[in-house]
Parts: structure tokens; C-alpha cells; sequence
């Protein structure tokens, strides 16, 4: 199977996401990093690009779409994992460049940069990927497997909940990751962008609908926070089902408790991001069964993405890694999986980020989505 | 130790909170069951009398309330334990007689009936006492006592569920618990009143902190239903903490999920009714802490209500029992319990529904309480 | 129904089992406490007598079988919650006054005085009954309905643990409850005797089946103990099962640590103590299933030892009541329930404890059961 | 950093712990695979290879070995994973070339073949290890920090047990992973092999405890099966402490079940290799502490291994991963990390298997380890 090339915008020392996109790029084999302009510090990008053995680093992402596109092994994706402020520019660059996007989420910081994204890719020829990476457990894609063939009946309530308590305290700017998160101007927002757009669209992947009507309660605990930290979220939907999203980073005691519960007429299913590897499922009137990743009970599709036996457990790095083997399968068009999330994804993210910011402000109104 | 005169006005045969009542008064072994009018049909009550060995059966509450009230042996208290719609006329009834009445919660189906009570209650010389049984776990006064002295700081989040799933389908008079908790002349609302109250009691019970504002969305998903079976509601605290609560009947997979997570900006903690022998408890930046009833960490208070060593489960008999333990207390003079709900916790109830009823009606407006 | 009068012999001041054999007796309210010889030191015997409102008060046990048998109102059943070494003395004297014996387990200190027992209840009308409590838990009699109707196929794999911590450091007198079963002459033996034999009856109870033969390897692991504190065995069964029980009160952290797993050639299950409320049950090649007290999937049988609905948790108490009111249910004549362990399942214990002294002396041989 | 170059003798197309070497290989970057002799059959290695990317594919390990250790390119190590009885062999020819060997477990089928490796590793330059992956999860390791800083105390007890079930039935040789594990020719023996000496490992890796003694009963619960498949066995250490451990691959319902429970005089903990992201853990008379992957209360040490922050689950693969990155530390010159089992690893496992068949056969008696 040839192997495909791939570049990073982001990602230099002192970084999280890129570290993980790095990994997540490695566990198949499918992709070689090999060109990069790692960070806005031209120093520190290549500094970092000799740590990690890449061959050709660039001083900024212009340079690097330009001269990767003129080359016969120019790269055939790029991964963008910059803070949120910094996604639209590189992307419009490589969309123009017609080098496919692997973008980390949220799309933007801004409704408007979103649209800029928008129109530069009704322009491009290449394809453009959202790294809503939850998406990629094994279960998860099993869950909607199973609201899609109808184990659950018609959806009446969807529950996610996003709770980590690391923004408990006031942060300050030694911080890296805590600074620019909490900071309007480079997050855009706070835990609703950083996490609770990673709830909105698992239940929106999961149960394959998306909410009509948005009602949001956003609250800033830590004296000083320009960002909301807590969101209580409602959510309507066209066939009568009502949803929640709790998301929150002050939390204490929860580390990266992801969950989703959906219920409908005929059953149930619950999940856990902390412990992925299992799905709790009830048809009404039976006792509840744990269907495992690899298990029995296992639907074929999800049986794809699970690579060692049951009881040996894939975590979150795999899940990852789901997303950039479909993209490799996309890509080198063997498999157009319509799994991985999408532009149409990042924008519903970013209605969901501005419609929870319109609400709060209108003391809960209900914003038509 | 004297042992207490207890009556009984409704539980007859096919009632089920009625023997929880009466188990739970035997449990330490401080009433003696001696009185009843426990069916609204005579036949009925005195034949279910006779099979639970009660020495003197009435017709009805009134005469009962009378002829108790007349006798040298006359009953100390009286459990009521009929149906919302018929707490009131009895409650009254015996305030006017000055017995102790322990009621049921909701304190009544609607608040017209609700200020009757209060009216009596005035007037009266007998304690009033709802048996919010839930407040009886000994690690709910433990998570009580954790949040007075301050363990988790000052309150910021407040998480309260209680889902179930026995309303999940449509429900016919066969069923005479479905048949009367769904029916608004009986029940006064829907699952707000029959769980909902529950859950906003026992926060407010931990935290010792009553909402000032609140905001609901209910639901009535199975074809047909008169009352609520899913609400969605949001809670405003004086000090700026925020709150919510989420009551379920068509929650597949659920028993009687009612769970308890509360968040400061020292300290959270979390509790699960159907595993109450124990509390997380993490204070931020330490490893959780698994806290168990009787176990090492528990407070000096929370022992009192303890009977046997940790590791061997109480469960909810001895949690409602731990009431009428405080009850029997009150009554003997003993010790003058602050923890037992009374008519204030039960009106705090009637305002909850009233107030999550009129919310819903205007599109989840936020409504004074 | 006629309510049972009953008599206790042991668990005054400072006692700890026989405050839960009232409460067991109590919960279904079929027994009424009326007399008691409650300690050896008469004077205690009386103060407790009092504290506890029981009528009749005796000095001695001796005493109180030749009275109440003697009185019309004499009591029908007598409960026996010595320390081990006191319980030969009592249950014999009661079983020549044809008074039925509810005994504590294990039957006795030594297997000399269980043969004296045996000997006194071939000449009595009385029954006996052992309050191998855990026995009445409804989950354990669920399991053994599943094991006796095929659901495991043929057992092959039997495992028993029950691990607590309280005596893991040196012990004194002042612990009245770790200073006797501490103490060889009035205990008997260590760990095996206290909570080894409640494994062993569990194990046999469930499945059905004795064991034949019997390795074992006793420990002491705190400096100047006397008996054992840690157990580990073997068991095989006639039909070429294994099994293996490891008892231990030196086990950091385990507080009641009592769980069943058993394993056939179709279906395996798993219970825990601490968690009584559920069970998980697995067929081969299908996903687990959690099976509640209560909810779906529960036998018919188990079903009428469950008071109150699945998801409101029962503990240890209502499963001590079980045998309680399983014993009324004999005693009255209404059913006779071959689920209440009886002498026999007494002798086996004995038995079981006298092998593993055995065979931990003999290194760890083999012996016959 | 330096890429090391990585070859692979097994693992071609059906086979299953060579894809999951070539994953943790691959996960942190440090080694390209590039080179194999994929099968024992010439045209299914070369497919494997070609299907791999493998630029050079060899017949046969023997011709690997030697051309390998001539070109100036050559591999730096190589990883066995062919059954059992061909570790030997090929680890013997790489041990000659002076080609690091990374060897998956057990060593070997026999004693004698064990022994042959030892004497070609006497006479080479090359390092061995033993990929006992489970050693390389951050809190197995996490886990011996505590016991070897004396969180624990004195250690009295070690509990170790690993369940599976995908034997329960018969076996057909259609199953090729079931077909060699069953056969003892090449598999040497039954689940204490396959299974029982990673629980051996692991207890032995976390207390740094080498037990003195070894008791075993090994069952064959399959008709017609010609290894065991339950293994119960009792272990004795020098210091006093006892262990046990219980490998099974009938346990119905049990994926992965690899569990390890150790108590000392002052503390307790247990891991589950299910949920392997959390450790509990007791300080006698204190509550229970849930220590996690990356969170608070983490040792320095243990924070090496981990890639992610805590509630983001690394899993199996990434624990595997762990030991090819220390690995590649020790091959680089880098840091010789005392954490990564060796030779000695490997020859303890086959005392173990050699002696649990020897007691065993010996109906339980104690063998010399």
C-alpha cells in the first residue's frame, strides 16, 4: 500500500495537539511526515523539525503550500493544529493549493473566518477533514450503527456532558495551553469551543441529527476569565427529541469525562470516553448489556476499526488514528468514507459556538440553528 | 426506650410506598404500627387491617383522626401515604387534631391544596414531616457536613438526575401506580412532582443553598400523556452558582438513577442512589477519594446514622428509616433533628413544580422562586 | 398473620451480631422479641434487656429454655449469637426444650462441640437453622436458580473470595469484636472460621455441590497472632470442578470483600457483596448481561424475596431478614423452604475448617472432604 | 534522534502479536521496519512483506541473520514473533549475528531450548529482551515505584490473575491462533504459558519479589484438549509473603481479565489491565484513592510513559509501544533502562511453566523454583 505524505502547520515545542496528530498519523504506517512549518518562530520551527527527523521545514505556511504543490513528492495533506485563531489562514493557503486539509477543531475562531474557509474550498479540489476525533472510537461508530438501524427506536432524549476541571483556578501565562485557550481573541471561546463543540458533534454523529434550536446558560466561575468555563446547553430537535450538553473545565475531580446517553422509545445506550472500550445498552424490558469493543454483539461495521482482540484495550491514540486511516483511505480513494467529519461538520461547530454565545446573552433564548 | 404509636392513612392492598413506610418505621424498632384508615374503600381497609395486624382500622381518616386524637393510647404520628391529591384533606385533619403528621412527598398536587396545609399547620401543635427519604443516606448528611465546612469551597455547579424508565410506554389502568402518577387530577404533574422533587430536595438538602431563579423545558414523549415524563431544567443561585436538574420516566436502561454532582472551587464530589455506601470525593489537585458509609473519612455525623460496619451495603429501607429514627427523636424529645424535611421543604417542593409548570409554558423563561 | 415470639441468647451491650439479628427479625415484622438471657454477666444481661424493651429477662440461658418452654407464651424460636465457643452450650440446651435454634455461624468452636449438637438435635422436635446470611441475599438465590436450570452448563470453575482488612495490625483487648475472634479457645480459628466458612457455604449454596477434597495454606501475618488471618484453597468437586476460596483480614483496602464467580461450559456469572444489587451473567459468544434485583430478566423465584422496586437498592440487612422471614414461613407451617442453611450446611462448615487446619499443617495435602 | 531499523522474523498474514509489535514499533517514531522473513513459507513472507511496504524480505531467518549483520544498513534489532517453539531457532542465529533480539514471550516451548538461548546470548554481544508488554503500562510501573518506596509496607499477599475465555469450547485447526496455543508441541503448554506467565511476570516485575516455592493445579476443563486451560497456583516468597495466581482460558465472559492485587502491612492496590488507566489504592485506616494515568498523586517516574493528559486512555498498544521506546533508549545509548524484561525475565517464565507441570503432575506439591 503506498504510503502518503504529510505536513504539519503548528506543532512545535511546547505544544499538545500536534504531538498527538503526529502519533495518530504513525499507529497505521499510511502516512510520513516530511515537511512542516511548525511554528511561527522560524528559529523554533526548525528546531523543532530537526527534533522530529523532518525533512523540509519551512519559515511559514505561504512558503510551505506554494512550494509543496510545485513539487513532484510534495506532501498530499497537511494538518493544521495551531491554536483556533490560527486555522483559517493555513487552510485557505493549502485549499488553494489544492493539498487536502486535515484541520483540528474547531474550524475557526470566528464565524467569519469560517465563511473565508467556506468559500476558498467551493474553490479547491481538495477535501477537507475535521479531527472531531472521538469520532473515530470503534464504539462510537457502533452506537450510530445502532441508532441507525433502529435498536433504539425514534430518539426522544440525547445527553452529552464534556467535564474537566483543569481551568479550575486562574491561569496565567506560563500556561501555554491554559493561556491561549482562555484568551477571546486567539480561542474565540471558551469551553464551548475547546470542548463542548466535541459533544455537540458526537451527538450529532451519533444519532445522525442535528438540533433545531439552541438555548445556552454560560458562565465564567474563575474571577478574571474573559471565556465562559461552564455551559448548560438545550437543545431541540425536528422530530421532538430534547437534548442537553453540560461542558465544563472547572469541574473538579473530572478529567476528561466526554459522555453521551441517548434514549429512545425502544432503548438505550450509554458511553463513556474514560473507559471507551464498552457501550451499556438496554432494550426496554431486558436486562442491560455491555457490548465490547471487539466483543460480541459487535456490529460489522464498527468490527473495522478495532484492531487486537477484546479485553485488550484501545484508547484514545487509536480512536485518533481511526480518522487518519480514513483519510488515507479517501485519499488514495480506496474507501470514501462518509465517517470522518467534514467543512459541513466544522461549520456546524461554529453555529453552535455563536448561537451559544447569542443565547447566554439573551438570558436562554432559544436561537434557531 | 418508650416505644412510638404510629397510624397509617393509605397503603393498603396493591400500594407500594405504604409498606416502605412500614418497614422502614420497624427497622429500629421505635413505632409501633397500631391504627389505620389505609383504603378509601372501607372493605378494602379493613381487610388489608387484618392482614397486617393492625389493631384498629377506620373508615376513613376523619374518624380516625378524631377517635385518636380522644384516646389515652392515641397515636403519636400518622404516615400518610395516599396519593398526592389526597395528602391535604387528611394532613389538615390531623394537624387539627394535633397529631404528628410524617406525609409523603409531594406535599400536595397542586399549591392551593399545599397553602391549606400551611394554614393548619399554624394553627396546629403537631410536627409536620416530609419524608424526603433520599436525605436519609447517611453519605448524603456526609456530603452535607462536607460542603458546610467548606471542603469544596465555595459552590459553583450544582448536577442533579433522576431517570427512570417504567413510563417508557403507554400505561393503562391496570397498572394502578402508572395509573395514578400520570394522572394530572391525582398527581398534580407528571415526573417532576414524582422524582423531579426528589432531586431538587436532596440538592438542596447537600448544599444547604435554595435556587433563586429557575428555567424548565418538560417533555411528554409517549402519545397520550396527560403529565411530563422528561424535564430539562436550569437552576440560579444567589451566590452566582448554577445548577441542573434533569428528571426522566422514558430513560431507557434506568432504574432509579437519581445521582448527586456538586463542584466548588476547592472540591467535587459525586453520589449514585443505586450505590449510595459511597462518595467521590476529589479535592483539585489530589487523587479522588473513595469515601465509604462507616469506612475511614467519614465525619463524626454521618456515623450517627450508620447500623453496621463498612463493606456490609444499606440500602434504601435503612436510608428512610434513618428518618423515622429522626422522627421518633423529635417526637420523644430526644434530640431535635434539623435534617428532617418539614412543611418548608415541602412547600420549597410545590413552589419547584409550580414554578418548572409556568417556565415550560413560556418557552423556558427564567421564573422567580 | 400470627407473629412468632422470639428469644435471643447473647448480643448485649457492646455486641455486634445481635444487633442485627433484631433488625433482621424486625424488617417483616413476623417475630416479636420477648425474652433474652443477653450476657453471661447477669447484671449486663438485665441492662440490655431493659434498653432494648424486652420482657422477659434471664440470667442465664439454661434458665430461660426450661421457663419458656414451660409458658404458654413461651417464645417459639430462639436465636443464638455468641461468640463462637458459646454457641454448643446454648443451642443444645434450647434443642432439648424443643425450642427451634437460629444459630449464628460458624456452628461451633470446634468440631467436638458440633458433634454434641448434632447428637441433641436427632432428639429434639425443634428445627435448626445457620444464618449463613449471605445465603438470603435475592441475587445469590437468583444465581442458584440459573446455575440448577442450565444457564452455566456444566460447572467447571468455582471462585470464592472474601477479604477484609480490620485486623491488619496487631489487635488488643480493647477491641472487644477482634479480641475474641482473635482468640483460638473462644473462636476456634482465625479468618476461615469468621468469614472463610460464610465463603465456602456460598460457594455450595449457589452451586449445589460439595467439594470432596480440600488443599489449604494458612497464614499469620501479624506478629503473636494465634490463628489464621489469611487463607488461600483448593477445592475439588466429584464432577472434576475446581474451585479455589481465598479468605483473608489483612487485605488492605477490602472492606467486606465477598464475590462468587462461577464458570461452566455456557455461561459464566459474577456477583459481588459490596454491590448485591446486581449480577453479571455472560453466555458464551453472547455480550454480558447485567441482571438487577428487581428488573428484567430476574427468576420467578428471587423475585419473592426482592420488597421494593429494582434501582432502590436492598443491603445486608433485608438479605439477613430473608432467612428471617424464610424461618417464620417454616415455623408457621406456610412454606418449608429448603433455602434456609440448616445443620447440615453447620456440619459442613465445620468440616471445611477442621480440613483446612488440616491440611495447611500437612503442607498444603490434599483432604478427603 | 536517530531512527533505528527494525526487522521481523513471523507475523505474516494471519498471524496476530506481529501486527501489534509493528504497531508499537511504530507508535513513538524511533524505528522503521525494514526487513523480514515474515513466514516460514517463501511466497506468504514476500506477499507479507510487498503487502507491509518491507523493502527486503527474506526466505528464511537464517539468510536474514546473516545478511543482515553484513550490510552497512543492517537492521538494529529484530523482533520474534512465531509460536513458541521457533523463538528458539531464530533467536540463536540473530544472538550469533550480534543482532539485538526482541523476543516475545514465553522464551520458548521447552527448558532445553531456553537453556540453548542462554548459552548463545553468553557468546554475543547483542541485548535481549522479553516483550512482557504489560509491564510497560505507566501504572504497572507507577505500581512498583510504590511497593519499592514502601507505600505498601512489608508485602504479605500478591494476587495475580488472567482470564480469558476464547477456549471455552473445542478448537478446530481453522483457528490458527487456537490451533499452535493448544498444540503442545508448539506451544510447550497450555494457558500458564500463554497467559499464566505474564500474570507471573507482572506480580514478580511490580513487588521485585521472585517467589521461592511453587504449588500448582492445572486442569484441561476441554475434552480432548492436550494442555491445560486453568491453572490454579500458590506461591511462596522468602519473606513470608504468599501469592497466588489464577490463568484461565475457560472463564466465560472474561476477555482480557489480567488483574493484580498486592497488600503489605500498610497499603493495598489493585490494576485491571481492562481499565488500565487507574490504579486504587489504601492506606490502612485511610479511604481509597483512585491514582490515574497522567493525574494527581502520579509518581515522576510513572509520568515518563505517558503521552497524553489524564482521562485521555492509552491502552494496550501504547503500553507495548512503551517497551520498544525503552528499547530504542538502551539500543541508542541513551538510557539503559532496568525496566524492560530480559533474559532473565525469560528464563524465570519457564521456571514457572516448567515447574507448575512438575507440581502439578506431583498433585499440588511444593517445587524449588
Amino acid at each position: 500500500m503506498k504510503r502518503l505524505k504529510l505536513g504539519m502547520v503548528g506543532g512545535g515545542q511546547g505544544a499538545f495537539i500536534g504531538a498527538v496528530h503526529r502519533i495518530a498519523s504513525r499507529i497505521d504506517g499510511r502516512f510520513d511526515l516530511v515537511a512542516g512549518a511548525l511554528s511561527s518562530d522560524p528559529a523554533r520551527a526548525s528546531a523543532s523539525a530537526a527534533e522530529l527527523g523532518i525533512k523540509r521545514t519551512y519559515d511559514n505556511y505561504e512558503a510551505m503550500a506554494i512550494n509543496e504543490a510545485a513539487r513532484d513528492d510534495g506532501i498530499d495533506a497537511v494538518a493544521i493544529v495551531t491554536p483556533n485563531h490560527m486555522h483559517a489562514a493555513p487552510a485557505i493557503a493549502f485549499l488553494n493549493a489544492n493539498i487536502h486539509v486535515i484541520c483540528d477543531k474547531p474550524l475557526a475562531a470566528t464565524a467569519e473566518e469560517a465563511t473565508t474557509i467556506q468559500a476558498a474550498f467551493a474553490e479547491s479540489k481538495a477535501r477537507f477533514f475535521m479531527t472531531y476525533n472521538y469520532t473515530g472510537y470503534p464504539l462510537i461508530r457502533q452506537a450510530r450503527e445502532m441508532v441507525a438501524c433502529g435498536d433504539l427506536g425514534d430518539i426522544r432524549i440525547i445527553q452529552a456532558e464534556y467535564a474537566q476541571d483543569w481551568l479550575t483556578g486562574a491561569t496565567d501565562q506560563s500556561n501555554k495551553q491554559a493561556d491561549w485557550r482562555t484568551d477571546p481573541a486567539r480561542a474565540g471561546a471558551g469551553c464551548i469551543g475547546d470542548i463542548g463543540t466535541h459533544a455537540f458533534n458526537l451527538a450529532a454523529f451519533v444519532t445522525n441529527m442535528v438540533p433545531c434550536e439552541i438555548s445556552a446558560e454560560l458562565s465564567s466561575f474563575v474571577p478574571g476569565r474573559k471565556v465562559d468555563d461552564n455551559a448548560f446547553i438545550r437543545l431541540r430537535y425536528r422530530n421532538g427529541a430534547r437534548g442537553t450538553i453540560w461542558s465544563s473545565q472547572v469541574a473538579v475531580g473530572c478529567e476528561n469525562g466526554l459522555k453521551l446517553r441517548i434514549y429512545g422509545d425502544k432503548g438505550g445506550l450509554e458511553w463513556e470516553q474514560e473507559n471507551p472500550n464498552q457501550i451499556t445498552f438496554a432494550r426496554f424490558g431486558e436486562p442491560k448489556q455491555i457490548i465490547t469493543r471487539g466483543g460480541a454483539g459487535l456490529g460489522k461495521g464498527a468490527e473495522r476499526w478495532t484492531r487486537i482482540p477484546p479485553g485488550h484495550p484501545e484508547g484514545y491514540l487509536e480512536g485518533f488514528a481511526n480518522l487518519y486511516n480514513d483519510i488515507a483511505d479517501i485519499i488514495s480513494g480506496t474507501n470514501d468514507s462518509e465517517l470522518v467529519p467534514d467543512l459541513n461538520a466544522g461549520l456546524d461547530g461554529m453555529w453552535f459556538i455563536s448561537s451559544c454565545l447569542a443565547s447566554s446573552e439573551a438570558n436562554g433564548s432559544w436561537i434557531d440553528l
